[in-house]
């Protein structure tokens, strides 16, 4: 299997991880079983919820629709690269035994299927995770009627269902490539990464346009004009809002995650096998392996713990509980490794980084945005001068949370230095891999915390509609706001997750460039960085400044595409409102519409986001160079995650302090400071669920083309004729992928023009 | 003089270009003579005049005794680093008749004295261009009782002041500096650079939270609360927010740009004297100052153009034409003088890019926040659905901006590179350097018409509180008008020209470090680039995440310093206006209380900010080294280009929005789409005129600090004993910076107790 010595417990070790990856998968349908078997209530929840899921049912076919074409093309490109660029000596090494027309093809054909893998693994975790949800909130609010404790239970596990998922097929992927492809297996994980990435992409863009635009526009003329209450079911829109929340949060942050955990452990392979070649030992590889082994088995310990049993009916803590478990088992279980396995301390504080990450991040995520902490009631306090002074706070609260994100991530990356000083800088990359990795150790709890929002949310909303008795209410509500914690507290770290992927994706771009370099005979050995990523070299500062610009354009593009979709969505509630007998509850609003409207204006966006995403780093590459490239990567890393930050903390920072308001600061709900708080929550809306959360998947994509891409570009030559088509090509692309952006605009004004407003 | 060979033309040329200076300065004073002698006006209108005089006055005594002390600490600094360090090997070549302990004083002395003189300069650009802004306006408001064309030529040439005060100024320092230095210059012009950058910032910080507390704090209560117009003498904070205009738009702007004009210089003077030990031709440092002595002349020229005669009233055009007047003169000039003097075409082609770029600049602020064009026109729209999504659109018009500057200033360096194809890099950014420097040819006129925009503004206010003739109120507002698109234009220059700067100021850096290591035998000769700034490294990338941090925490400090300012101004206008009396118009306010809030408030934040950008850069060289340290720059200038535009633009958009609906579109004023608007304008406002220039001498300020920090860090080892010390008393000051600005938090806590809201 493996072209190293392999000991027999590494050998055994990869068939237990890859039987854990199993076992992981296998508890996700024993609890769906389980979860099933509740009863869905009352003909009238029922009615809510079938309007839920067929709303959900149909942006996720039609997404699905949009997106297959390029999957098509994509497929058919990452297996034809194969006869561009040769197949590494690894390969060729690994596969020995055939010709190397053969192996040409099982690269090909691996890289390919890998790709359709990471692809259709990631369209799983988020869509079979969203309709486990959508499955799980009309029984939980069904069992609201009867206990907490079994309303908490489903609700929870629904959204373990999806953690699980997250975890098992993540593990279950990487560990079946490198099974196959042993030392040969980067080509074919990359392919793995870049589909579950690009997958998660248009999940989270899609997901997110349609979520805000339905949520912005209910608002817009619910809350603010009408001053009828949230989930009313008066308004069009308020169904589009209940499948918004799964198909935004649900399957949005659901395929984030994946893609952060399936990108950390190729980018942990990757270097990791660096590092075999260097040191000639296995357990470079076997060891994050193992952790995310470890991880998923005590994800399933903990999360099988939450109950909500006992006296005080406290969903919080007993979520908490289950956290806790699964972390103390996965560091003692880390710490035994490393000392018995790897033989060292360093390994194992790697990992423990990751896990103060975590924690860390999720402390200032919980500073700047919970409401008992000085900068969400200092946005409170500012709604007394109004909506303005209020958003003005709440945007230096964002630039300020970016600040100290960047600062906690250079501290990561000094640890790693710190761990592994005096060693080459491929170590201290590893480390860096190694600390994502450990950082997302818990992903199975984690998501299961995530998921929990929306379907807490989604049960409340049914509750609401389907006018469940008090006491069932209450529960819902608490669960509610329970599931808005946990959901802001997976927040901060599928950001933080992100930019520790990113960096290890651009040090394994690093490496990458110089081993083909260095077997191409450009540079004389597999010495690291000869040459390195100068931001001294013009080109590669002007590289450094394209890749500062990508993010600004992505955002700038979302937040118009729900600013545009939001309009519409406005104008149908509207109208809808001036339909005689709808305003006095006498008449059932048309739900559909307001749906259709939403998948439409989200669908449309996609292609265009997704292109300038795959083809700007292939464009800069051959335009400027392969050091240019690895300066466009430090860029987009720097814009993208400070605009990631930005927009997700002051986005959560204005919906608490909203909040505060509305649990009675400043004159409680109705009064002025509460109408200038809904302002904020509006505003930071798109940004903390659109926006910020589609620039994850974005860094990723572009790191991982990058990497994909950096063998041609490193091969061949500038002024060659096929790689001036390309530079074309690929201008053309980009323009057609701007003028689509531009289309969109033009399209609202069509429908301006239809709807006469 | 010099000890290169200098050719008699040469020696000339310097002592032209001196007397060209000094003719400039001698223009400013003749302009400032004729203004003078204009009447005054009634005794109402002087008696406006005289409050806003003294605002400003006590606003300038009081910034004066503020930053005294730490000027003097820095001058301190700034002699003794010599014996720190020695002195240069150019500067013991051309003092070789004195001993090396006179070179060092001498050395010490003057790099000490070009502090001060920078300090100084910028000080008399932006105080004395206020006060004659100051003296301007009344007589304007005067004349415009007369005539249309007195009242523009009186307005436009006290702005021209200003702005040949900026251009002679500048000439005058470096040319003296170079004059006395020689090929020992760098050393001392970094000196000068810092002093007027370090007051430039000063000057951007404290007249930014000034003018932004006064306007956003009047507007609330004024505008929004009370529902009465602008500039209503009953409003207690409308002498501070014509106070506000000046030491804001004016003195801050000036210093600004007095600052890049300056920065470009040292850049361009220290790149060429690379090019000069290179080439051994002293033409390289000659060009860009006779560049910039063309531009002086040509800006006399145009400026006395302006006269505002002819037969239709169009200020715009006449401003307009006078530019394009020093613009054609300028370019014919360059053409000669590269073809005759520098015997090529590549000096032109640099100088010509920079004109392009001021154009195509300016271009893309009009596009972005211009009335005409489709982003204003759809905040305008978005405001029909309320403030919300108005903000929203204007956010995603400031990111879109912030891509687009990216990728033209990314062009620029492009430019460079195929300039200075197939040359050593240190030509392109020679390149770069003079790109800035043809970018500023035409700082006379910028300058002037950006003055012209608080003189016709304040003279406007003036007319209104002194209830001048209806014919001479529509003059007013006429100029006022013209007055808001001048200043724009000007605004996108700033930016463009301080990337372009600290760009310049970068690659000074890197020549630098490479000069001193090669001088030092670290890399042997003096090739640049031997292995330049690798953001591949670790902890080069962690200096670059740093660097991306700052301005993201300068722009969360000066936003919530501006907000801070603002409700106590609220709550100071709120108090008089229940004083019985007042609101009926027969009580007159107390202004001065509201004036010396601002004031107040705005010295209070300078040390800490300042302390932040001139210690940050020493703390992260000595704690990661001189490489790290270029990371640092480079994350500096990404974050701080991407939020300076982002935030200049969207809030011009909000602002120019706010202008159409007033002017009839959606409703017009009083409707509900004007308040949504009048929400994003005050939103919009400490961004434009606070957060986002106050990045532009930050990001210069980090970059001559680390310029001159950088011998020292190359010479000592992180290990050293004093290093060490050194560290701990730098970190000490940044926590410091850092609490002083939560001092801010908690006096307004005080404060707020105080007046019990």
């Amino acid at each position: 299997m493996f072209s190293m010595d392999a000991t027999l417990f590494e050998i055994i070790s990869i068939w237990v991880v890859l039987f854990i990856a199993i076992i992981g998968l296998g508890y996700a349908f024993l609890l769906r079983y389980q979860i099933m078997r509740h009863d869905k209530g009352t003909a009238k929840m029922q009615e809510v919820w079938q309007a839920i899921r067929l709303g959900a049912d149909a942006y996720l076919a039609r997404q699905l629709k949009t997106i297959l074409p390029l999957i098509f093309v994509l497929t058919a490109v990452l297996f034809f690269s194969v006869y561009i660029i040769p197949p590494s000596e690894e390969a060729l090494h690994r596969f020995s035994a055939y010709s190397s027309e053969t192996v040409r093809l099982i690269v090909g054909f691996g890289r390919a299927a890998a790709f359709v893998m990471g692809a259709i693994f990631s369209l799983i975790v988020g869509q079979f995770g969203m309709r486990m949800a959508v499955e799980g909130n009309v029984r939980v609010a069904s069992a609201a009627r009867r206990s907490f404790a079994e309303a908490l239970k489903i609700a929870y596990r629904s959204g373990t269902v999806t953690g699980m998922l997250t975890d098992g097929l993540g593990l279950l992927g990487g560990t079946v490539i490198f099974i196959i492809f042993g030392i040969a297996s980067p080509d074919v994980l990359l392919g793995f990464g870049f589909g579950g990435t690009l997958l998660a992409l248009f999940m989270r863009v899609g997901g997110g346009i349609f979520t805000k635009a339905a949520d912005v526009g209910a608002d817009l003329v619910g809350k603010v004009e009408q001053n009828i209450p949230e989930d009313d079911p008066r308004n069009a829109a308020v169904i589009a809002d209940l499948v918004g929340d799964n198909v935004g949060d649900c399957a949005g942050m659901a395929a984030d995650i994946f893609e952060s955990y399936e990108v950390t452990i190729v980018a942990g392979l990757i270097l990791g096998l660096a590092l075999v070649s260097l040191t000639h030992e296995l357990k470079w590889i076997v060891f994050p392996l193992l952790v995310r082994g470890i991880g998923v088995l005590s994800s399933i310990f903990g999360t099988y713990l939450v109950k909500g049993e006992g006296k005080n009916q406290d969903a919080f803590s007993s979520i908490n509980k289950g956290f806790y478990a699964s972390a103390g088992i996965s560091i003692v279980a880390f710490f035994f490794l490393s000392m018995f396995y790897m033989h060292e301390w360093r390994a194992f504080l790697s990992v423990g980084v990751g896990i103060a990450l975590a924690i860390v991040i999720d402390e200032i995520t919980k500073y700047f945005t919970h409401t008992q902490h000085p900068p969400v009631k200092e946005i409170a306090h500012s709604s007394k001068t109004g909506s303005a002074t209020l958003i003005l706070r709440g945007l230096s609260i964002g630039f300020e949370s970016s600040a100290w994100q960047f600062i906690v991530i250079a501290v990561t990356i000094l640890a790693a230095i710190l761990i592994y000083w005096g060693q080459p800088a491929v170590f201290v990359l590893y480390g860096v891999a190694m600390t994502g990795i450990g950082m997302l150790t818990l992903t199975g709890n984690n998501v299961a915390m995530d998921s929990f929002g929306p379907i807490a949310d989604n049960a409340n909303g049914i509750g609401e509609m389907a006018r469940l008795e008090p006491e069932a209410r209450k529960i819902l509500a608490d669960l509610d706001a329970v599931g808005n914690t946990t959901k802001a507290i997976t927040k901060g770290l599928a950001i933080g997750s992100a930019v520790i992927a990113a960096v290890s994706l651009f040090g394994s771009f690093i490496t990458d460039v110089s081993k083909v370099q260095a077997q191409m005979g450009i540079v004389e050995n597999l010495q690291l960085f000869v040459t390195g990523i100068r931001v001294s070299v013009p080109a590669v500062f002007i590289g450094m400044l394209l890749g500062g610009a990508i993010p600004c354009l992505f955002s700038a593009l979302t937040i118009n595409a729900v600013a545009r979709a939001a309009a519409l969505i406005v104008e149908e509630v509207r109208r809808q409102f001036r339909i005689p007998g709808i305003m006095e509850g006498k008449v059932k609003p048309d739900y559909k519409n307001a749906v259709d409207i939403c998948t439409v204006a989200a669908q449309k966006e996609l292609i265009g986001l997704s292109l300038i995403a795959v083809v700007s780093p292939i464009l800069i590459g051959m335009l400027l160079g392969v050091e240019a490239l690895g300066g466009f990567l430090a860029g987009v890393i720097l814009s993208g995650q400070l605009l990631a930050v930005f927009m997700s903390t002051a986005g959560g920072a204005w919906d608490n302090a909203k909040k505060t308001i509305e649990d009675g600061l400043h004159g409680g709900k109705g009064s002025e400071a509460h109408k200038a708080s809904i302002v904020g929550d509006t505003v930071g809306d798109p940004l903390k669920d659109t926006a910020g959360p589609a620039l994850n998947p974005m860094i990723k994509v572009i790191n991982l083309v990058s990497l994909l891409a950096a063998p041609i570009l490193i091969r061949y030559q500038r002024s060659d004729p096929r790689i001036i088509v390309a530079i074309v090509i690929c201008s053309l692309l980009i323009f057609g992928a701007i003028l689509y952006s531009k289309h969109g605009a033009l399209s609202f004004k069509n429908t301006r023009r239809e709807h006469g407003f």
